[in-house]
């Protein structure tokens, strides 16, 4: 078994993570009979009594329900066991607790054992006024005719959402259900999942899947989906969850919807991010406009790494309930926007004149490194984390030679190229060296400059297995020559400093960067960085061995 | 390889992951040099040009830095690619852009890559008035002497909500960054890890970990912590991170702080809860309150399984910043408070009277009932889900023999076992039967009405293989006699109504239930439900064969 929990045991979990919730809930007590309800009162925006919804089900969902109890969602929440529906003495005990005269709303998610202990619940709390809405959006459990029909997934928050800011508002409870029922009824769900979720209770993954396999329509607790294939693109995927919705919520030209990308559970950020990219594009290509976006995990299958995408075929009124400030703290901070989606790629912008004289002197350093890139790599990888050569070949690899112009626009436009391209600590500090030789006036104070600030950064020192024990060499031999420019004189006496202190490094461990933790089993390698150093004045490429 | 992502290919995940996120971020546009800037202008409470906070960093941390872009927040982020420092020019010109005037404070991540590349670009931006707030929170890394020193992790949202609080109320950018400092200089952090997350781009998993171990210390990008040991209990992990954290910030008796228990990606909801419960106790234990808390996934490493756990030592000036509005969207919407965390059990009341008259009849169901819970299971295991034994044992394993009182205390002291000890549809069902039994005036009412009201519950119907088709012809039976009482001779024909009712259970397919899924397969099989129906009035255990 690979898999663990955080936890005390299976058989406290849920009710120590009850306990934690609650604790940093601003606004939610527990009630010993199963539920969490609201500490403040359950008023509308005028101070009146208000409406109570109250949902619940089973946990292993969470955020919802309990991280939606606020005001201008939940009054209350019944959690039961993992992925098993509460019991109905909870919920009519919830009901008959968040009355205030006005009647309670039951938000419901379609499943037999939720739809019968809500039932029992409402003839048990007979002297409440009640109503229920009945969320039933997923397509993937859709046309089983003698089962219970559709799930109740990610649109069950859209409706809470929705009953609730209706409440607040002072709606009545027929009004309060009503709204509520047509964001259900307007919400189709779909979701497809790329691995199992894990059960902290059971010890148990929440269903099996082959490698490389996706399951497409699978429930929230792991119940199988409409079938199983191989993962494919976000793309496709989005294609083919999109060809399920937009027709059954007969959706066309010039509709606005709600879009709720929700994680499962153990789907990264930037994934959801992604699909809910890949979605409102997609739907803008179909005419429809995504008015409001949701893009988090919210409606969870313990940590299963899968999304379930719901649209909610908007109207004003339901936009405005969507819109309505709610204290729920699981509900976002902010709701994105019709905003069209564009492309985020970084434009790099070359500065490296493609016009004027030959520079032989930048031109042959240039030459030397794009023949080393191979054997660079391979002398990082013995003592290094391997992607100096690669990190070398991003900033230089894609210079077409012979370089032109003046030394001063070359060093800065290769300044910007290691800053950029090569990126990290050795971008950093080689596109210091560049731009530092490009602004000042000579050899000397460029090389002197570029050794100082270098040192500055990250507090390597001559000796430390870095670039500067070549650099440090070097500086100080320009200084001795007082060196005033590349001419073929200087930059051989350049070459023979630096190349001298690079070969010292064969005898030093690494203290600074990836390669300070091999300690000694550095030695015997020269360091990539300071035989760079060196090419800038003299030497030959170094091939693989 | 088991796992995989949602992604069109490795190359194109990021940016195209970037492109959807800004289309859900309410205030924030792609700046194609690198970084994602907000739309509104930047500006303090009082309308005055503001104070800019920016930060940035390697992507896969999401919802930080993006989601944390935003009024109250940060101006700017610059995302590089995953785990990767962002390069010096997309910071340079973040911090131009940004700069209103009145100076730029720049939030670092105490990573060599990313402190260098940060320096340069202030360099770079040497017109701006630029400010750094170094963040080294993680206790993992302390200690290091030839390092870069402590990394930064879950701190860096605490650290970006004090600066971008100060800046938006007006500070100037030398309070900003001081007390940007002040916040991170309190901060301490250690994370665990029970599973290693997955690298949508480079299809690697950020590290690996033995069966049943856990990686104590680790990094925000899978780094290798302190040490590995076997996985112990969430009570024992948050007493082992606290000996580390509270002696580290000198906390002590009457110390408040903010506990941020942070989600690395792949952590469900209520672990983090359980372990935020863990930790809030255990400090009260030391003398510390918890005067904010903040609990969720919003420092991650792609989806990795673990969790980081943050104390800043609070003063009021932190607090006020903290408290601050933001519309920064991954901001959480409310904060906990300084909550005692209580237990989170529920309490059943048991109804059944302990004293009175033995009462023969229902002493007899439950009699056979108690003998036959495994051969329950076993029926249902052949064509159901298999809990059906186990939730009766839940119900009327603990009662003690015999019953004592009247038909209707017990009858109501059944239905409320039912309803919670077994729960889920086989409690809703068969509570409602006994509390339809305890309400009527004579058998005929309460087994006519319970068999309608059990049929609009679920909407099952004779012939569907469920209890109905023992208790129709019970109710049936007990029409056609005017049954008042359970006096012998009654519970005999009934008993053979419904027991006929169940036998002929064994040539039906379920409809019904998770059974239903079965098909023809449940055939052969009697229906355990209908069997417990018939014991009511007669008919002996059954023992598993």
């Amino acid at each position: 078994m690979k898999h663990s929990a955080f936890r005390n045991s299976q058989d406290t979990f849920l009710s120590d993570a009850l306990a934690g919730l609650i604790a940093n809930h601003p606004d939610a007590c527990w009630h010993d009979v199963g539920f969490i309800g609201r500490t403040t009162s359950l008023h509308t925006a005028d101070g009146d009594p208000a409406v109570a919804v109250i949902s619940g089900g089973g946990s292993g969902h969470e955020p919802m329900h309990a991280g939606f109890v606020g005001q201008g969602m939940l009054a209350a929440a019944c959690p039961e066991l993992l992925f098993t529906s509460p019991n109905a003495v909870q919920v009519s005990e919830a009901t008959q607790w968040a009355d205030q005269g006005r009647g309670v709303v039951h938000v419901v998610k379609n499943y037999t054992g939720d739809v019968m202990n809500f039932t029992v619940a409402r003839n048990a709390a007979e002297a409440v006024t009640t109503r229920t809405v009945l969320v039933a959006d997923d397509l993937a459990t859709d046309g089983h005719e003698d089962g219970p029909g559709r799930h109740g997934t990610g649109a069950t928050i859209l409706v809470e959402k929705v009953a609730g800011a209706a409440a607040y508002r002072g709606d009545d409870v027929d009004k309060v259900a009503e709204l509520g029922q047509r964001a259900a009824d307007n919400s189709r769900s779909m979701s497809v999942a790329l691995g199992a979720g894990f059960m902290p209770t059971t010890g148990r993954e929440t269903f099996d899947l082959a490698a490389g396999q996706m399951e497409v329509g699978v429930g929230i607790h792991g119940e199988p989906g409409t079938h199983t294939e191989q993962v494919d693109s976000a793309s496709a995927i989005v294609n083919q969850v999109l060809d399920k919705i937009v027709p059954a919520l007969d959706l066309g030209q010039g509709d606005e919807v709600v879009c709720l990308v929700n994680g499962l559970g153990g789907t990264t950020p930037l994934e959801l991010s992604l699909l809910f990219g890949e979605a409102s594009a997609q739907l803008a290509q179909r005419g429809v406009t995504v008015a409001r976006s949701l893009v988090g995990s919210y409606v969870t299958a313990v940590n299963m790494h899968g999304a379930s995408f719901t649209l909610l075929k908007a109207d004003a009124e339901l936009l405005k309930l969507i819109d309505a400030p709610t204290a729920a703290p699981a509900w976002p901070h902010t709701l994105g926007r019709a905003k069209a989606v564009e492309p985020a790629t970084i434009t790099f912008q070359d500065e490296l004149p493609t016009e004027g004289e030959e520079n032989q002197w930048l031109t042959a350093f240039v030459e030397r490194l794009q023949a080393s890139f191979e054997a660079l790599t391979e002398l990082d990888r013995k003592a290094g984390d391997g992607d100096f050569g690669q990190n070398m070949e991003a900033a230089f690899g894609g210079i077409e030679l012979p370089l032109r112009g003046t030394d001063t626009e070359i060093l800065t436009g290769l300044a910007k190229r290691l800053l950029v391209l090569a990126g990290g600590t050795s971008g950093a500090v080689f596109g210091t060296l560049f731009n530092e030789l490009a602004r000042a006036e000579s050899l000397d104070d460029g090389l002197n400059a570029a050794a100082d600030l270098i040192h500055e950064l990250g507090g390597a020192q001559r000796g430390d297995r870095t670039m500067l024990d070549a650099l440090i060499p070097a500086a100080e031999k320009a200084r001795e020559l007082g060196a005033k420019n590349p001419d073929a004189e200087t930059l051989q006496a350049l070459f023979e400093a630096a190349h001298a202190g690079a070969l010292d490094t064969e005898d030093l461990a690494a203290k600074k960067g990836r390669a300070s933790y091999l300690g000694d089993r550095s030695k015997g390698v020269i360091d990539p960085g300071a035989i760079v150093v060196s090419w800038l004045f003299g030497g030959e490429p170094l091939s693989v061995r």
